[in-house]
């Protein structure tokens, strides 16, 4: 008899989870708080374009869902620095043929909710989860047919930053948990396509304007716009406190985004509409309790800057189902193996996230910052198996999270002495490169 | 016109916070979810004494209330330790005249309750706080009469480490926490009279039973009994997982503990009839949000271990009515203020009280950590205005905590150095003790 998984959440981890445990031969009911996408017209969560890039695309891959994922990817192999004059500069994120991707999350989503259906996963839309116990595996929601108890073998919570799942763990037993917001939060604007229907900037790039505190970024989306988001600090000098009327909003983008603006018609309508929100980094432990299980955001929330929020719950799914294909099946063993495996990896891409954001806004405008990058890319390209830069140990690898944070601060120790040679920035080509790596 | 304060939770802090209130003119309603202490046989919550010391005495004193405390005080003037052999040693907490007072929970609320009471403060017992409106200074209340809304000008939560007004700040924009529970927990047992009434063992000292890993404690009690209790890992080779059965409860006490072992007839009974309990560190903020503010465990429950709870909930209420007396009346600003200039001695205190656990289970029965002590006493002794030791300084000063965690930290690292000297177990008493106090 096959046993039954509920799970919390069809986002994009919930339904691609409901894949897999379905292709194990679970009987799997998803529960989904929202109507269905693929029939409303609702937005499909916080951010409407997100970067998937390695991991991501292994674990969708692993489903065989490479080609429809393609078709709504658009390669984004570097950085296009804005600086205050609008000059370009391009920074490749890793080797020729590298990239990331931008990928609407709604359409992503409606994918993989079709793939589950198909998978046999039934998913129920309009139940909200408000109130789980852990001990007895039994989850209950508010539903447009009244109040509904389900009881199932197995539950797992991709029910994403306030998890309900989460939530009754916070009630039960030494729960360790922390929700840490950053001083910034983030504001969505919108560039159009132009007149002539085309991007109005490159598409193939991850477009960034760093200011230091606070920056504008842009990814291109399949309909020819650019998503639009300002990461800006909530209080301070300049700040979304300090733009309290289109006087001041203008202003701020004139000075400081001026080649944006021209492509930004509705700026005023979107800064005044769209809310502002909050960046938050979850970290609890156990994941698991009994039969119950976090899995994606639920278990470790992370900020945006390192475009790993979605691969990372991507790859616990595929860890969680490379397990299965090793011990069998689920159990509460298993479940526990799954949550030492991964929650040194949740800790380090939370880590790795956090320090991006200094990267984006700031180091990246810095030629010193440059220069490292600089160097790091010959010292790959001489030592290609002993030096991987961490943006690609971390985008384009297979290896843990943990292990890619442990040798970046490795190799930041050891370029840190090398950047403070006297006249590096006209000798570095003389540097000893093989004594550098020797060093790791 | 007076204007009204909700006090949620009338135990120790959220008694002696309305007095405090009450004595400035404002109209206070306190709620507390248990029944009136006073009328019926309830325990007074998770452990029934408490180290009771200069700082919660000071906020005593303001009230009025020296006499009434002092009745109910054991002084405990330092620590007796207890090795293996059932030897004892006994370790000074600071000068002669200064000690700590061991007080039982439940008496001290009641006295807090009656003065509450004679000031002026209305309190409902049995009224369970289940929601908190912070915009609108709203709280619902659960109560035998049924639900209740109740609106007021200011809203303090005194309600502990579960709060309900920090669980609407939860729900709310922006909130920073988190709650952490150390690996051990906790179980209280018990030492009864003698047959002949008098204390089993010295009642003027807090006893220590450092054995590593683990300990046990004993506190005395006005009735001559003590209440022992055993900190033990959950988990792992000797832990309350390991003693499953009463042989290995047994064992383990004749082993570890064989000359507590006589004095507690009760052993297997209380060890499998009380409750084994986590010990949480809840750091959160921030504590105010409009006219609504944290106070107490609420907004920084710590561990136990430095005496420090019950006495860092006294000093906020005393530091807050302090910012009354030099700015007036309540307000949004002044409760800013409060929270500004008290946040950073709520991290330092949860920081020294997780530190203090590996002293007392650990260092205080190591001879390196004991010679320390010795010539940090000495200092003192010679310089008393330069070198306070750090236990006092935290015990029985003025000190900010987190200026004596500062100062502290200053002193361990100098004292690290000192205890390096070659033949200092002999040489301690020719050190030049002037120039190690110039170090600071």
């Amino acid at each position: 008899m096959s046993r039954k998984v509920t799970v919390l959440g069809a986002g994009l981890v919930g339904s691609l989870l409901s894949i897999f445990l379905a292709k194990r031969g679970y009987k799997v009911e998803a529960f989904e708080g929202r109507p269905d996408l693929r029939k409303s017209d609702i937005s499909a969560g916080r951010s409407i374009n997100l970067a998937l890039s390695h991991r991501g695309i292994k674990a969708l891959n692993a489903l065989g869902l490479n080609e429809e994922v393609k078709e709504r990817c658009i390669p984004m192999p570097g950085r296009m620095i804005h600086d205050l004059e609008g000059s370009l500069d391009f920074h490749p994120y890793g080797k020729e043929g590298q990239f990331i991707n931008s990928v609407s999350r709604g359409g992503l989503n409606e994918l993989l909710l079709d793939e589950a259906e198909k998978a046999g996963v039934t998913i129920h839309f309009n139940h909200k989860c408000n109130d789980v116990n852990y001990r007895t595996t039994e989850a209950h929601f508010h539903s447009p047919e009244g109040e509904k108890a389900v009881s199932s073998d197995f539950i797992f919570g991709a029910d994403g930053a306030f998890s309900a799942l989460r939530n009754s763990f916070m009630r039960g037993e030494r729960f360790n948990y922390e929700q840490h917001y950053i001083t910034a939060g983030y504001k969505e604007l919108h560039i159009p396509p132009t007149e002539n229907g085309e991007f109005a900037i490159d598409p193939n790039a991850l477009h960034i304007w760093p200011r230091g505190k606070f920056m504008l970024i842009a990814l291109p989306n399949l309909d020819k716009s650019f998503t639009v988001t300002l990461f800006l600090p909530f209080e301070g000098e300049t700040s979304f406190e300090s733009l309290p009327n289109d006087e001041a909003v203008l202003a701020f983008f004139n000075k400081e985004f001026a080649d944006a603006v021209p492509l930004m018609p509705e700026l005023l309508h979107d800064f005044n509409n769209n809310p502002t929100s909050g960046l938050v980094t979850v970290r609890c432990y156990p994941w698991t309790r009994g039969n119950c299980t976090l899995i994606g955001d639920a278990a470790h929330a992370i900020v945006p800057f390192y475009g790993q929020g979605m691969n990372a719950g991507f790859e616990d799914c595929h860890v969680l189902d490379q397990l299965l294909g090793e011990h069998g099946e689920l159990s509460t063993e298993l479940l526990k193996k799954y949550q030492e495996l991964r929650k040194p990896d949740a800790e380090a891409i939370a880590d790795l996230a956090l320090y991006n954001f200094i990267e984006m806004r700031d180091k990246v405008a810095d030629p010193k910052f440059i220069l490292q990058k600089k160097i790091e890319k010959r010292l790959n390209e001489l030592f290609p198996e002993q030096w991987l830069p961490l943006y690609p140990m971390v985008t384009f690898s297979d290896l843990r999270y943990s292990e890619a944070l442990e040798i970046g601060r490795k190799q930041q120790q050891i370029m840190n002495k090398v950047m403070e040679y006297p006249g590096i920035e006209v000798a570095w080509e003389n540097l000893d490169f093989e004594s550098i790596v020797n060093q790791l």
